[in-house]
């Protein structure tokens, strides 16, 4: 089930607009549009899993599309854990971008540049190249687009930690995966040194992981296995005075898993050698100690440190900051769309992966229309058969109420009527409006955010792409559920998640998962490492990283991993 | 012949050195001696070709053995052109040094340090740690030894041209070719961008290489075929936009060639559009231009640039210009040897590789104390029987002679003295001290010196290690020649350089190869450029590296090069 990356395309709603691109004075603009005037212009920023997903699925003849990344290159991220400590190439889980877009029908233009400001007014965004120290006032240019999706991914969050930003390394990029291999290198050749004692050498080789997630456990867990596999056998003067200490803030590592798994993954890094501290909320990080709160008692602790990585959650990068402000959002953890991928109150600007979250709609603001739409004889109340005639169209406008009432145990709507009058079970129920009120009112509580995975953003890149490709097709047949509060049908289906199951390696070929819904079905050991090689090797994005992917774990395996710092 | 790297170990000479470790009071100073007194400590600087080979050859168990170098692994240099644009990965050309070491019997201990002062009156080394910012005040120490071995290679020579330490890429190092991966890419991207004049994306596209020797060649050739194999798809609206210069000073690329070579360099370079600019000498470099002057006319140009690689020959490390300024050297090259490799005028320091330059003692500077030793019935006259007994440790000594009997097509020693009596041909020749001099006045002629190549540095580190191994046996039973000026004989054979050819790779699956000696046999074309494949695959250091060059080799046949900016 997991081994095929299978996208469910849900669909409906999207806002078509449209703007006349207008003339600009000063920085050179980028108007495609004069040479194909009738195509639209979808303005890409962003080369990570929404944004690759999203231009790999896209019928690019349709429209005339632009991408801005600073980076030249899609990255395979799961995997970045392993490219910290050399079990995995960096180059191994990148593909030029240009690669996957020559593929593509259509031309297709990517430029390699940050974007700095988004100009939702005049519909444009600014945009700096990566060389501007060589092209000196000719690094900025600006981009008009009609559509805009942003997929510019997050940043790390340090919650404002002092000292966070200069000491810590983080795991978001490839560059960061490269410095932490080189830093790991550096911790033991400084402790080699001739001249430290020993407690400088255990200093130096205390490896600390902020944040007990599935990157900080993975990291843990890599760098416990590079030590034991590798390190010991050529730094055999300091092996015995590496330590690992994970920090987390809640009660378990891996609280995101199933209880199972936390426990598991605990009980193995306990054997490790690998300290666990939970409940502990970093205060600070200086050049040489990271300072510790108890959450329990208050206790406040210093730790020497050789190295620490910081991965404790995502924030929002700075150029969407700005626009949130623009538009007057003040959501702190990324900005919020509907649930068909637009920005409220945006027309035409999209944000995919963890740069978004969606806001789903809660039914009771539309309880009322819900109501008046269904009551078809006006009647003033509803029957099962009115109900019954609109169900569908709220489940998929409100996938909530899905949710509750397979979270109720309950097999159909009528259950969740009969609930609501005390368990009777007759077909004959009628409801008034406040009745009705109250036979959904709890089911608003099952709304819950995505998780910022990759496996959302990639399905979200996907979703969106089959809406731009079925654009003009669903304008005179709307796909989408009815509306409650206009007439007619929203243009396409909303987003909709799969999830599909979520992989915790914990090193020494220990693998955890948690497949399809989060504890329908848990696996932990041996075999699950091999279901891990399988579906990470499957789900590469070209035959080249496949074949690389699959050679660095062949290579690992036979050689170990190289300790050299380059 | 070639495919097979064996080393010739001719051997002789060598002094002797030893003095008792000195008490030191400031910096702490790494003692080993105190444990095992009786070993004589050998410490080692650098790890590129020369100390590596001489760390494999050594028998570790009869000293006491420290390595410092702020790389802590090897890297195959020859494969760095390779690396610059992908073809090869840098990690595939490098071993971690410690790897190296622990196959070793004897402990070897390897410290992670620049070497920043070499202080020969105490016989101790200054080394700073690459981690100075983080050990603060505890990054140097001193190193205390008995040898000396200084392998720590040249930097780049810039001939104080201005403007190129700032704007220039360099190719002597893994971190200079992963550089200057990036900055073609960048070049590329930058063309890209939108708001650029046609000039002046051809001014990002210009890549001008200074240097028409084997490195700058190969690069240039690299390049070429990264661009035409690769970049074209992917860039396509740059394409021909591309142009690569290579500026030489002499009045043929790869001069010091087969001029067969050379010209077959020239017309492939002419074919690929590749142009090279002969007989100018590069006055200065700004940020956006190359600044030249014609040797021939004195004509000045300027050239605006994307990316300049500069690769002109070698210079001397600043710790090494230190250490010539209190021994009282002013060579520009490279630091003075004897035959035996070590430094002029300090006992039990040696200096290989690109580092030191052989001052090869010439034969009239002994000419009076030869013909001495050879006229055993001190009758003021040598007989052809009297030299022939002498002339062997004379060849060994002296290998210009050798040298001058081959390039005159002398069979042997009576000719030479024929020679110098107008070519008559009889037994009976007998010469006084006059005659003998005239007869070998043109043999110094012959002397030159070593080129600065890994062969040279490889087969320096594999002689030492060597005559380090048979010390002891040696001092009773020394293998050299002759002493002229003092009694008895060298304790070792003086190092004699093998030379087994040398490949200059021109692109397009075309090498080109001087096999054995100069001149002796030339080899062009595909063929060779499998030859190539095998030799460079043969010499890597480990299986590990050897698997890997061969897996680069054929990803690079079938997935072509990557062009992620990473």
């Amino acid at each position: 089930m997991v081994t095929q990356y299978i996208f469910i395309y849900c669909s409906a709603g999207g806002l078509v607009a449209y703007s006349e691109s207008k003339p600009y004075n000063g920085l050179s603009s980028v108007d495609s549009s004069q040479v194909e005037a009738k195509k639209k212009r979808v303005v890409v920023l962003g080369t990570g899993w929404a944004g690759t997903s999203f231009l790999k699925d896209l019928d690019c003849s349709l429209y005339d599309v632009q991408v801005v990344s600073p980076l030249n290159y899609f990255a395979f991220t799961p995997l970045l854990p392993s490219v910290t400590c050399g079990t995995m190439e960096a180059r191994s889980i990148v593909e030029p971008i240009r690669n996957i877009l020559k593929k593509k029908n259509g031309d297709i233009q990517f430029w390699e540049a940050k974007c700095v400001k988004i100009d939702a007014a005049n519909k444009r965004v600014h945009c700096r190249s990566n060389n501007s120290m060589i092209l000196k006032g000719k690094d900025e240019f600006v981009v008009d687009y009609d559509y805009l999706v942003i997929a510019i991914g997050a940043r790390a969050n340090t919650f404002n930690t002092p000292g966070v930003m200069e000491h810590c390394h983080f795991l978001k990029e490839i560059v960061d995966a490269q410095k932490i291999r080189r830093s790991v290198i550096d911790c033991f050749e400084r402790a080699s040194l001739p001249n430290l004692t020993e407690d400088e050498r255990k200093t130096a080789l205390h490896f600390v992981i902020v944040g007990g997630g599935p990157t900080g456990v993975e990291f843990a867990a890599e760098l416990h296995d590079f030590v034991c596999e590798d390190l010991v056998e050529i730094y055999p003067t300091v092996k015995d005075l590496v330590k690992i200490t994970v920090i987390q803030s809640a009660d378990h590592i891996l609280n995101m898993f199933d209880e199972r798994i936390s426990l598991f993954a605990e009980q193995k890094f306990q054997r490790d050698g690998t300290e666990v501290k939970t409940g502990q909320r970093v205060i600070s990080v200086s050049d040489k100690a990271i300072t510790t709160k108890a959450k329990a008692d208050g206790k406040v602790s210093s730790l020497p440190y050789g190295m620490v990585v910081w991965s404790t959650g995502i924030g929002i990068r700075p150029v969407l900051m700005d626009f949130m402000q623009q538009i007057g959002q003040n959501n702190t953890r990324a900005i919020a769309t509907d649930e068909w991928l637009q920005i409220e109150g945006c027309d035409g600007i999209y944000a995919l992966g963890d740069c978004g979250t969606i806001h789903q709609r809660k039914i009771m603001e539309d309880i009322s229309e819900i109501f008046n739409v269904a009551d078809k004889d006006k009647s003033g109340t509803l029957t099962v058969k009115e109900f019954r005639d609109v169900i569908e169209d709220i489940c998929v406008r409100y996938p909530q109420v899905e949710q509750y009432l397979k979270n109720k145990r309950m097999r159909n709507v009528v259950d969740l009527l009969n609930d609501s009058k005390g368990n009777e079970r007759k077909k004959s129920i009628e409801l008034d409006i406040e009745g009705f009120k109250s036979a959904l009112s709890r089911v608003d509580l099952q709304t819950k955010n995505l998780p910022a995975t990759a496996q959302v953003a990639a399905q979200q890149g996907a979703y969106l792409a089959r809406c731009f490709n079925h654009m003009k097709a669903s304008e005179d047949n709307p796909e989408g559920p009815l509306k409650f509060r206009e007439l007619g049908r929203h243009q396409f289906q909303p987003f909709r998640y799969k999830h599909f199951g979520q992989f915790a390696p914990l090193g020494g070929e220990q693998t955890a998962a948690e497949l399809a819904l989060p504890g329908d079905w848990i696996s932990i050991g041996r075999s699950t490492q091999w279901l891990w090689y399988s579906v990470y090797a499957s789900k590469q994005v070209s035959w080249r990283t496949r074949a690389l992917v699959v050679s660095d774990w062949t290579r690992r395996s036979v050689f170990g991993r190289d300790s050299s710092r380059i």
